[in-house]
């Protein structure tokens, strides 16, 4: 059975060296977070992950869940169990407010907590992940009233939440939506419709279902600008906060995946269902749109999560199959045969998808550093520098993370040869389950369009400039002999994302294809550059405590490798994305639809 | 429920146009190829596969195989019948010599079937193609009494063949085999030991199974130059050729997998089993490696296979999905929204994964013509040249392809956006089905050494020599304007992949582990220029007959624009692949084994 460690060192040399997070202890809740407080709380949530929810992580997988004919759907053996420690730990609270029943410690714990999470069990983690983005939208556009009916028994875990978008004729093009709201005389609406794959849509963990729901106001405009968001309970909620009647809402079938099996990925038919309107009429996107960001951040760190996990799984492996010797000669001639973590193209992958999970990670968490700093500043200015980086990594982190998360999930099961491809080494399950984050919240194809149609181009560039001058000014500063071997390939990988972005400008107001074409390269050209900057900052990090003893000099090496290799063996992609990118769009769109 | 065409017209115009097989007439076999004779052949095999095989997928993967307590083993409903279609049409013995029984037509009309097969149903298609690797170790290994005994049922596809390899500590390195083999005083062996990932290894769909076993005779030498290889049928066959006794071999489990499921993949045990020594004792491998290098082009293809069949329905999703508008304003002003084929990012997922279609289509048939000429022909040096060629691209056709297979099934899946990930779309078994061909045969990382450790250095590199001469030849005699869309980029990948050769040279010998961490990226760079090379040959074949009536012109044109996007968007990959390769192997191999 597949075993998960929790990366504890790792994040904790990410916030205290890289990022340096006591630096903000001006904003509200930061200081609360002292390192103690810090140590205690990834002690504790790694341990859960490790010993609770991970044991349940293989079998959720086979068992999945269950649609019985009364409409009822219960969860994999192990999950109620798993769910109430989670509960019981004020885990769901971590970020919220207190004044709503949570900790108000900084988000970017959370962040740390849902990569745990989800390296153990992610089809589990993904109920908590969804309540916490339905209490993001609640908090930001719910009335008091809604606030107070609903939010504490979300912070608490006591209820989970949803959101309700897609429809069967209509996923990215919410415009297209049918569901119905029609007023009541109550102030409440009647919604009618078919929703599809909405996750965790019914289930048996909490006593309540909390359900944020598209629909269109009879009456409304066409389009998006018609389009209002509703809350629905699965069981009405009575002035004291108690769930009551059962709402006219109910699952109609459960979908067969390909992974994720243990989250219940529902039809959910709403048949004049009692719902309240959240926020304004007709501007229901707007409101969505704060759930979507959190989520499209717990995605992407989705992606990584499955990336490492499938890691710690297949260095095991390598570290314990023998088979055949090494290049160089036996390493081990004692015995039949070296362990396959001699072989170069074993370790080329080990070290790739590692590579990859300490950048994302520093990535994941310089982002949510800034998703709080946006939240939680006094300072306009920083406020508004934070919310510019919030907005332009936050597809990046979604759809690259999730890309090459699923990649190395193929590439650790691949280093366990034929075990990789049977159910009972697990590695199949991290490659099922890490499919999904590619998809679910925005497909990567929409996540690449929105940062170069929407991110880019807004405010006249001001987020991407930013981002641009930061990373210039960081290997201005950083120019000396040592830091080197990270920083000209990152400036060389810069200067090609800072060419084709300088491409779109000259080549894509005229021609939008030409954006389009190139946009999912361009999403990954920024990626590997924002890791490559996290890679260089990380390096500057370990130089500074190499010489450090009780193990950290060799964990800091170790850092020192693997952000080379990422500088020879990543970077060199940034050139070959360049030149995709500047090819343009007339291949692409040339054949006649006829002939696909 | 997915739908497959058979892409006759491609096979065709490769055949016809592109490698222009009637310059072969003077091999034995060819001359009844004649074009009827191919369209006819075609035509059956796009049939069967299209009406019969096709329509048996969906639910092989659903039910999969089942192991009974009595250790038979059943197919999927719908196996049997259409495997008997199969065996009734002649196609087992297709290019199998006529005394043999079979109609000694050219082989590379078996691996157009064998696209056509694995396309419309990999699991099924799996149980003649590893026949087939068994008919082909015993014509060459086998004894008379060998061939006269088995070879007519197997040829006719009465029985079935497996080859038995891997063992629970060994796969890869089969120098650690254990199974013994024991002399009997008739002049057979009694066969002892467990065998694992035995695909096909027991079933309901043939009378007998001919198992090629791998096994040590008791007191042969250690390691692999004591390694002899057996044939153990499940049912002993007498004197007359007719099957009788059960043998002393049983299936003991079948494995539960990621996916083909309607393969029976099996663990074997073998409890003193009678076997008859197939070629010389001690040199089993070399017997066993006629079977898999014949396997290993059915593996690339199969990669191929599922690549063509995932494209398809992608395709057909994205000319009906409605959903968003084209950038470029309303395509169908009419509808509610625009097919998502307007998208350009959507186009893009489809172009890479058409160019890479016609492209490894091109190589394989390029690849099974050496085949051919290896075996058939009567001039040595066109034999040697052959062989050459044959060896050299085996393993790049077999690691490339199924490694891009893979990735393309992946990428169609994406054209589905969250109904690619519902098991009723029939993507996600693609995907799933696609994943073994990565691995078995040699996992891909094996296919890499073997290209660069063993087919670049063969007799002093004259091989890939060839390879490099001709495809210079071609830019030389092609060097016209109309061409040079094609040919200059061929020649830039081509310059890319001789300065990784020569830095393998002057780097690899000193510090062998150069060429290991470099081997993965070099089997795709020259994969990439291989496939760069076939289409340019196809740019040329189209350029003369584009202007033609028919819809050949539009066939013609559309090739044009494929090979252009193939050589814009994919060829500049071989600039990143040369800077990995020759960045060496520190960073890879840097980090201390007990960092992973």
């Amino acid at each position: 059975m597949p075993t998960y460690k929790a990366p504890v060192d790792d994040v904790r040399f990410l916030l205290t060296d890289v990022l340096q997070v006591e630096r903000y202890d001006n904003l509200a809740g930061f200081a609360d977070a002292s390192p103690d407080v810090v140590d205690a709380i990834l002690g504790e949530g790694a341990r859960l992950c490790e010993e609770v929810f991970t044991p349940t992580n293989q079998a959720g997988d086979r068992e999945g869940c269950t649609r019985h004919p009364d409409g009822r759907v219960t969860t994999p053996t192990g999950f109620r169990d798993a769910y109430r420690a989670y509960v019981e730990g004020g885990w769901m609270g971590l970020s919220a407010p207190a004044d709503h029943g949570g900790q108000g410690l900084p988000s970017y714990l959370n962040t740390v907590m849902q990569e745990f999470l989800s390296s153990a069990n992610l089809a589990l983690g993904m109920y908590p992940a969804l309540t916490q983005g339905a209490v993001a939208a609640l908090m930001i556009h719910g009335s008091d009233e809604q606030k107070r009916l609903y939010l504490p028994n979300m912070v608490s875990g006591r209820w989970t939440g949803t959101m309700n978008l897609t429809e069967p004729h209509c996923g990215t093009d919410l415009g297209l939506l049918t569901t119905k709201a029609v007023p009541d005389a109550d102030g409440s609406y009647a919604i009618t419709g078919t929703k599809i794959f909405i996750s965790a849509g019914e289930h048996d963990l909490a006593e309540n279902i909390i359900h944020l729901v598209l629909a269109r106001i009879e009456g409304a405009p066409a389009g998006t600008k018609g389009i209002s968001l509703f809350v629905v309970p699965k069981m009405l909620v009575g002035e004291d906060g108690s769930a009551g009647a059962r709402n006219a809402v109910a699952c109609g079938a459960i979908e067969r995946k390909m992974g994720i099996h243990g989250n219940a990925t529902c039809v959910m038919n709403y048949d004049g269902a009692t719902g309240w309107l959240v926020g304004e009429a007709h501007r229901g996107l707007n409101a969505m749109f704060v759930m979507m960001n959190e989520a499209r951040l717990a995605v992407g760190v989705q992606g990584l999560a499955q990336s490492e996990v499938a890691y710690q799984n297949a260095a095991a492996y390598a570290k314990e199959r023998l088979q055949g010797r090494a290049l160089t000669g036996a390493a081990e001639p004692s015995r039949p045969a070296d362990p396959i973590i001699v072989h170069p193209d074993v370790r080329r992958n080990l070290m790739t998808i590692r590579a990859f999970n300490e950048g994302a990670r520093a990535l994941v968490l310089w982002t949510a550093l800034a998703a709080d700093v946006s939240h939680r500043s006094e300072d306009a200015a920083e406020r508004q520098a934070a919310d510019d980086r919030l907005g332009l990594l936050t597809p990046v982190v979604k759809g690259v993370l999730t890309d090459l998360g699923f990649e190395n999930a193929v590439r650790a099961q691949q280093v366990l040869g034929g075990h990789g491809y049977i159910e009972e080494w697990g590695m199949s399950q991290f490659v099922r389950d890490a499919r999904i984050a590619m998809i679910y919240e925005g497909a990567n194809g929409v996540q690449a369009m929105d940062l170069v149609g929407r991110k880019l181009p807004r405010d006249a560039g001001r987020a991407v400039m930013a981002f641009f001058g930061e990373i210039e000014g960081f290997c201005r500063d950083n120019a000396d002999d040592v830091m080197k071997p990270y920083v000209e390939p990152l400036a060389k990988g810069l200067g090609q994302l800072q060419g084709s972005t300088m491409w779109f400008m000259n080549n894509a107001f005229a021609k939008p294809d030409n954006a389009g074409a190139g946009a999912g390269e361009f999403m990954h050209l920024m990626g590997l550059v924002a890791m490559g900057y996290m890679w260089a900052r990380m390096a500057k990090a370990a130089l500074a405590r190499r010489h450090e003893g009780d193990g950290v000099a060799a964990r800091m090496d170790a850092k020192l490798v693997t952000g080379r290799f990422y500088m020879e063996r990543m970077m060199p992609e940034a050139g070959a994305l360049a030149r995709r990118i500047e090819a343009g769009s007339d291949a692409v769109m040339g054949l006649p639809r006829e002939m696909f």
